[in-house]
């Protein structure tokens, strides 16, 4: 296949090759309108490097004038085209990104693997180098202009070796694969190793020591230079075993704000991870909570990060499950520079096998959070070197989506996923309400089947992907649910571990209270006997079974009504094999948790149902 | 470290590093008897062919005289030192060893990892070579011709990519392997890939086609010129995904006598391993069961394997668990060759972490068995590259008790580990007691443990370390204790999957009544509620609480006790080491599995002990 075909399904109608050697996001767009235009509806281009990432749309003299800065001119482009593409009226007027910084966070290691990658290798690294076929790499920048994305996060957060040599012998390669998609205004990050010094001869990595401050400092310059428009670090430090500056009895701001002032005179961001937590939790231990860890070490922190400092926050407390509530952070620290941390690799959400489409879930926290409170949107991507990018072609509106709802987090799931579909499938009207409603339904299919009233984790362990309800409860991750013979569920108000508390009083009262706590977080916030009657009626335990009967024949449902569309018969190859897997994975969950429960409640079905034994 | 001190650590008393270019078993014999013995009292050697693998030791004027076979002679010379290290008074008379073939099938792979291994990489493998230190070969050969052990499967019955090529464009590499064992009557044997003509052009594999037998016939005539003294192949066939014949419709008849034919010219021996059963079950079908598949599918080809085919059958229905019954396989093929397999590595009985010595456990089994059903004792080895070779120091233990067992199969438990600490440790008196005595109780301890009144399988996926009880409860291995909030336990009676029917009548009738079935079976063979009461009065249930609580004192007190001994200090910091880690998995065993009964039946202990939620 040669990197022609490699065209990100969204951008089909942009079939003309990008040429090497585009010097800037403006001759991009004058290609790629030039391409698409026929000569006489071209639009003219007005160039005004103050408008930066935002772009305008006017009519001037019955024709169509796109004005815009350094980046802002491609966004306006892709915008343009878009348009065109849907057969949509031009919407004129000003356009300009809510967050300025919508980052790409890749998991690729440099052997070419890509830690909870699920569309294949690496696209740009192999063999412990910086390798890519430059035509794909091309292909890669106009999809992530085209979705409005503009920093690339290369290498895994967890860095690995050889990663670490990015910043130093390998700059060179870092510098050429930046060189690459300055064109697309996509600037490069890096995730770095917090210990980095140690292995390179300062005998530390202590923030505090003057040695490893200028070793940065050094570093920084270096890369500025061979990188002029370096985004800046990501870091996850004293997570999961990864260094940081706890190992010198320093803070999380210490250890950040040693980075942040390294990279601060060229501009750079320092993103700091705050998914830290005890991963060594005895689970004998029912006081502590995993869900209160980010709060209780970051809140005392907040107004101590320097200015360039971004905390990057991950949605939920615990690590992007299907349902969690918001994690209290993001409104906590007033003081601080945060950025929202969502997951496209569908690490515990279907793997890119199972359809689910993330934007209701994005649409709720923006909703519960406020778009303000946060500054900048990250996610971690799930693009790979596969023929489509992201394994199931559906998976792709995630990434599109992640883009759009970057530019504007009021974005409608509903308009989102429309454009999407039909940019890329171009159905007619019937077809793609079928396709549209199903996408933004499937998250909701996917929770009856697998995360009920609140209950994660009960996951395969490692995997990730299949049921065990009982796999990691007694293990280290603090990940349980306290499942016996008569309740489940974790308490989390005052009479338990009190995480409830961390929520501002409004939130608090909400959630503390079962008879007003949303049904979707009950088991969350609440341990509840099987026998306790619900809102409407119906007892815990036949709401659990109810919802995996109906979680399968929904998804029996969607497989039949996503079938009857007519896809490209690549598309529909790959949707076809990835259908049967999900209505697989789905039969198991009914089964496996409606086992479970069945044998430790010893209810039967109100409907006499199958429960196997 | 150089190669002479990695004596292992039963033959410390052979102090003198074996020289290069020894030319036999017997020039072996008269090298370590001249350096073990002085001068006016080094014994007589009378080599008599015909004596094969056996040995004599007579009193002759005043000197000891030994004569012995091939082989033989090195047995005796080993056997003489033995007896003189221990001060016990020399046993005269003849000695043979009962099974002919004595294997240690080792799961080494090519990169130099090792399947289930637990004492560091492969002694031989190498980056996908054969590479190793000949000094550390030399111990090796000695090692195993003291304990008897004369065939070595050198690599992993799983064969994995490029380990066909030690047949092939790496027989070379072989061949040098084979030679540097040779001096200690080691011979050499391979784990084949049944499917390998299928990758050499040939284009199938299937063992009726005449060009697939021509072409293993021309390989075995290759190997041999190579090895004129090669043992023959170990396979693992249409087990676990490997390839096999039933890929072509034949049977596992037709599969070995293909093989065997090609090496029987030269006195080969096939090694066929029943290890074979459907491990993509469907977790709610009850009526299928792991435990019968091996006598379903072996049981009907009674008779049908040439004379050279050894059927290699693991000495429980599952897969080397801490308690299974015997195989019926084992009673039920009397036209066919059998040997019986065990595991030296520690796969489920603790890694060479935890205390585990074999010998009650085999003592049990040819008790039941019959050491005339088999004729051949196979182990799966515990050996690696670790500087005492099986990473726990006791470990060594089950490797010379199993070469003792393969000599005698009629060896007496208490009597095989007081010569083994007797040769290692050299303890007094009352010390050697303490360790012999807690040996010889690890695996009841081990069992109380972690694998209660027959009820195995609740380790964790994958690791096999830990507990998990229902890791593996919804998965496709086919191992569940389908324990619910009543009851615990597979009915493998005839009111249930009815595997006890596939045992000789007096045993199945054994077996088969809750009221004669050894407790040590109970929930293997019945599902049994947790109120039933147990023949001392204590309900089943208590019965789970007060093994987990007891095999965890019982750790304890263990530690207590080997702790206290004079090791020497580098076994007594690896002892220390992996006593901590055996205390903290005892610890876990016993809460986990305790709270998970306690979850599922709601019952507290009668003695109120610490049951946690």
């Amino acid at each position: 296949m040669n990197a022609a075909s490699y065209s990100p399904a969204w951008l089909r109608a942009l079939t003309a090759p990008l040429p090497e050697g585009l010097a800037s996001p403006l001759e991009t767009a004058r290609f790629e309108l030039n391409a698409f235009y026929p000569a006489d509806q071209m639009p003219e281009i007005c160039f005004r490097e103050e408008m930066g990432d935002s772009y305008r749309i006017e009519r001037a003299d019955g024709r169509l004038r796109l004005s815009g800065g350094k980046t802002g001119v491609l966004y306006g482009a892709y915008a343009l085209i878009f348009t065109s593409v849907c057969g949509t009226s031009v919407r004129l007027g000003s356009s300009a990104p809510y967050y300025p910084l919508r980052v790409l966070s890749c998991w690729d290691n440099m052997d070419g693997s890509v830690e909870r990658g699920y569309s294949g290798n690496s696209l740009w690294f192999e063999g412990g180098h910086v390798r890519y076929d430059p035509a794909r790499i091309r292909q890669l920048g106009r999809m992530l202009a085209g979705a409005g994305i503009n920093v690339l996060c290369v290498n895994n957060v967890n860095v690995h070796y050889p990663a670490q040599e990015l910043i130093a012998s390998q700059l060179n390669e870092t510098a050429a694969l930046a060189a690459e998609l300055r064109p697309f205004g996509v600037r490069l990050m890096l995730s770095v190793d917090f210990s980095m010094p140690l292995s390179q001869g300062v005998g530390t990595a202590d923030p505090l020591d003057e040695n490893v401050q200028r070793w940065w400092r050094e570093r920084a310059k270096r890369i500025w230079e061979a990188v002029p428009d370096f985004a800046g670090f990501m870091v996850k430090a004293d997570s999961e075993h990864r260094p940081g500056p706890n190992a010198y009895g320093r803070t999380h701001a210490e250890g950040a704000n040693m980075l942040a002032r390294a990279i601060a005179p060229y501009g750079g961001k320092l993103i700091w991870r705050a998914f830290v937590y005890d991963c060594m939790q005895d689970w004998r231990d029912t006081l502590t909570d995993r869900a209160k860890a980010a709060f209780e070490i970051y809140k005392p922190l907040d107004g101590r990060f320097d200015d360039n400092v971004i905390l990057q926050v991950k949605h939920g407390p615990f690590d992007f499950q299907v349902r969690e509530p918001v994690s209290p952070l993001l409104l906590s620290m007033p003081r601080t520079h945060l950025a929202l941390e969502v997951q496209l690799a569908q690490e515990y959400t279907g793997q890119q096998k199972d359809i689910y489409a993330m934007l209701p879930l994005w649409r709720e926290i923006f909703d519960t959070v406020g778009k303000d409170k946060v500054e900048a949107f990250t996610a971690v991507s799930n693009l790979g070197r596969d023929a489509n990018w992201t394994g199931h072609p559906f998976a792709a509106l995630n990434l599109f989506a992640f883009g759009a709802f970057g530019w504007d987090p009021d974005s409608d799931p509903e308009r989102v996923t429309r454009l999407w579909a039909r940019l890329t499938y171009g159905l007619k009207p019937a077809e793609e309400d079928t396709l549209v409603s199903w996408l933004l339904r499937s998250r909701s299919i996917y929770e009856k089947c697998t995360s009920n009233l609140g209950l994660g984790w009960m996951v395969t362990p490692n995997t990730h992907y299949g049921p065990n309800p009982w796999g990691y409860e007694f293990q280290s991750w603090g990940t349980y649910n306290r499942a016996d013979r008569n309740a489940v569920g974790v308490d989390r108000t005052k009479t338990g571990t009190n995480y409830v508390s961390q929520y501002p009083e409004e939130l608090k009262r909400l959630y503390e209270d079962p008879r007003s706590c949303p049904e979707n977080l009950l088991l969350f916030f609440h341990r509840l006997r099987y026998d306790c009657v619900m809102a409407d009626g119906r007892t815990l335990i036949q709401r659990l079974y109810d919802d995996h009967f109906d979680g399968f024949m929904e998804t029996e449902e969607m497989a039949r009504a996503l079938l009857s569309l007519p896809l490209p018969q690549e598309d529909m190859e790959q949707v076809e094999d990835r259908m049967r897997l999900q209505l697989e994975n789905a039969r198991e969950w009914r089964d496996v948790t409606n086992t479970f429960f069945h044998r430790l409640s010893g209810v039967e079905d109100a409907r006499g149902r199958k429960i196997y034994e």
